[in-house]
C-alpha cells in the first residue's frame, strides 16, 4: 500500500503487507524516514530522474533508521525517447543490484504504458537478473479507473507467468514453487 | 564494415558483407542515400538521441534508394545516468520491430561499457525479442586497442552464448543451428 | 522558509513570509494542498524532470484550496550535459510565465553550481523575462557549510546587481527602487 | 552555407564566405577534417546531445587541419521537455567560451521553434555573452518553404536588434556600428 504523507505511515504499517514508496516520493526524506521506524518491507521506486547512487542513498534514509527490509524497484526514467512513457532502465537495476544487494523489482507496465511491450520487457527485466516483476492486470481494462491502457487480461497474464517461469528457469534462477 | 564517407561505399560494397553505420552517422543523410545505391545489407546504428520515429526515416533515405537490406541496430541512447555509457532502450528497439518489421539487433556492450553488465543485457535483449545480439570479445582484454572494458573472453562468450540459446527457447523462438 | 513535511506547514506559515517547496518535493502533492490552506506566499520549485505542464499541475494542488499567492521557480533541469549541475531552462520559464501568468523567479547558483557561471545566468534571466532572480552570496564562500563554490561575494553581488538593473531597463522592464 | 558532404567543401569554399557544419553532420568527423583543410571560418553547429567536451573535440578535427577559423553554434540540446522543440543551453555556451576562446554564435529560432520565444531567448543570449545570435526572419513566414513557425517579420527583428543593442551596452560589450 502507497504512503504518500509521514501522517498516513503509522496506519499502513499496521493494516499493510508492504509499505511503498512512490517515483514522486523517493526523495520526499521525512517520509523514508518515517517509513524507515515502522517493521514493515519498504518498497522503494527510483525516481524519473533519479541516479542511481541517489536511489541507493534514498534508500539509506529507511536503513538508517533500523529497516533494512528496503525492496527496490526500476520503473523507468524520464528521457527524450516520446515512443514509451519513460525508458525502462535494466542495467540500471543491474547496477543497482550490483552496488547494494538489495532485491529489485521491475514494473514494466508503468514504464511503457503500452499493453503490447508489457511482455517482452517482463521478459527482459527476468532474463536480466530482475528479483521479481510486478505487472498491472484487469479483467476489462477499458472500463479500469487508471492505467486500462497498460493492462494485461487475466489470461495474457497467465501464459506470460509461464515464459517468466522458463525464462528464469533459462539463466538458472528457477522460480520456487 | 563500417563506412564513414560517401567516397567508401563504393569499396567497402565491393568486399564487406554487410555495410555499418556508426551512430554519429545515423543522420549522415548523403552517406545512407549511398549506401541504399549498393546491393549490400545495411546496419543501422540508432543516434545517440535519435527517436525512434527519426530512425525509421533515416532508414527510409537508405530503401528509397533502392535498398531493403536494413538492420537496425540498438546500440544505447544518452541520458542523464553515469552509472552506464549509455541507457540500453529495450522497448524502444521493440517499437522500432513493431512499426518497421525490420530486424532489429542488439549492442549491449557499447551501451553499457561495462563487462559485467554485457551478460544480462544480452540476456534481456534476447528475451525482449531482438533479433540478434552483438558482443565484444577479446582474448586479452586489458590489451585490446580500444573498448577493452566492455569485451568478454573467449569462454565468457561461449556460456553466455548457450544461455542465450536457452532463453530464445523459453520465448517461443528457438534458434536454428 | 523550505518545508519538507505536512506537519512543518503550520509553524512555517506563522512565521515565514514566504513558503517554499523545494525541488525534490515538488510532486509531493500532500504538501502542496496543505500550502495550499495557508495564506502565505508559495515559491514551488521545479522539479529535475519536470515538464512545464506538470510543474502548472503541481501549482493548481495549491490554487485548488485556494492559495493563489504562487511563484514559480526554475532551477535547472536534469539532462545529459555534465559541466554543468543542471541545465537552465529560460524558454521553459517564458512558456510558464505565457501560460500561467504566474511570476516565475530563477535560481541560476543551483542550476550551474560554479560562481563563474552565475553571473552570465542571473544576467541572462533577467533578459529573458524572468520577474526575479534568487542568487547565492557568502561573505567566505570557502568556510560555507553548503554550497560554497556556487556563492558570490558581497562585492560580486553588488556589481552584479547593478547590471541586471541595466539590462532589465535595457528591455523596457525598469525596477523600481 | 551548409556542406552535408566531404565532396561538397571545395565548391563550398569557392563561393561562401563561411562553411556550416549542421547539427546531424557535428560528429561527421571526414566532413570536419576536409572543412579543417580550407581557409573559410567554419561554424561548427552543436549536436542534439553534444557534451561541452565532445563539441570541443569535434572543433580539434578541423583546427588540426590547420583551419582554426572556428565559430561555435549553440542551437538547442534534446532533453524531455515537449513545450520547445529543443532546450537552449546558454551555460553550455559559457563554458565553451571559457574553455576554448573560441567564439560561439546561439541560435534561438532553430532551439525553440516557436515565434513568440525567440525574442526572450535572443535577449537571454546577449546577457549572457553570446558573441552574437542567429535569427529566422521571413517577410511571409505562413508562405516560408521551411522554419515559419519560427520565423519573426522583418519589422519585429529591427525592433528586437535594438533591444540587443541595449542589452549588449547594459552587461558592457558594446557593438560597434
Amino acid at each position: 500500500m502507497e504512503v504518500v504523507d509521514v501522517s498516513h505511515v503509522e496506519h499502513v504499517a499496521e493494516v499493510a503487507d508492504c509499505i511503498r514508496i512512490g517515483t514522486r516520493n523517493s526523495q520526499n526524506f521525512e517520509l523514508l524516514k518515517e517509513v524507515g521506524l515502522t517493521n514493515k518491507p519498504v518498497m522503494l521506486k527510483r525516481g524519473l530522474a533519479m541516479t542511481i547512487d541517489e536511489w541507493l542513498q534514498a534508500a539509506e534514509y529507511i536503513a538508517q533508521r533500523g529497516n533494512s527490509e528496503i525492496i527496490l524497484c526500476e520503473r523507468g526514467i524520464r528521457t527524450f525517447e516520446p515512443s514509451t512513457r519513460n525508458t525502462l532502465d535494466l542495467a540500471g537495476m543491474a547496477v543497482a543490484q550490483h552496488e547494494s544487494h538489495l532485491p529489485v523489482i521491475v514494473d514494466p507496465s508503468h514504464a511503457v504504458g503500452k499493453r503490447h511491450l508489457v511482455r517482452p520487457m517482463a521478459l527482459a527485466a527476468v532474463a536480466a537478473g530482475a528479483d521479481a516483476v510486478m505487472i498491472d492486470v484487469h479483467h476489462d481494462p477499458e472500463q479500469a479507473l487508471c492505467d486500462g491502457p497498460q493492462a494485461l487480461l487475466p489470461d495474457e497474464m497467465a501464459t506470460l507467468g509461464m515464459e517468466l517461469v522458463a525464462v528464469a528457469e533459462a539463466i538458472g534462477r528457477p522460480v520456487n514453487r
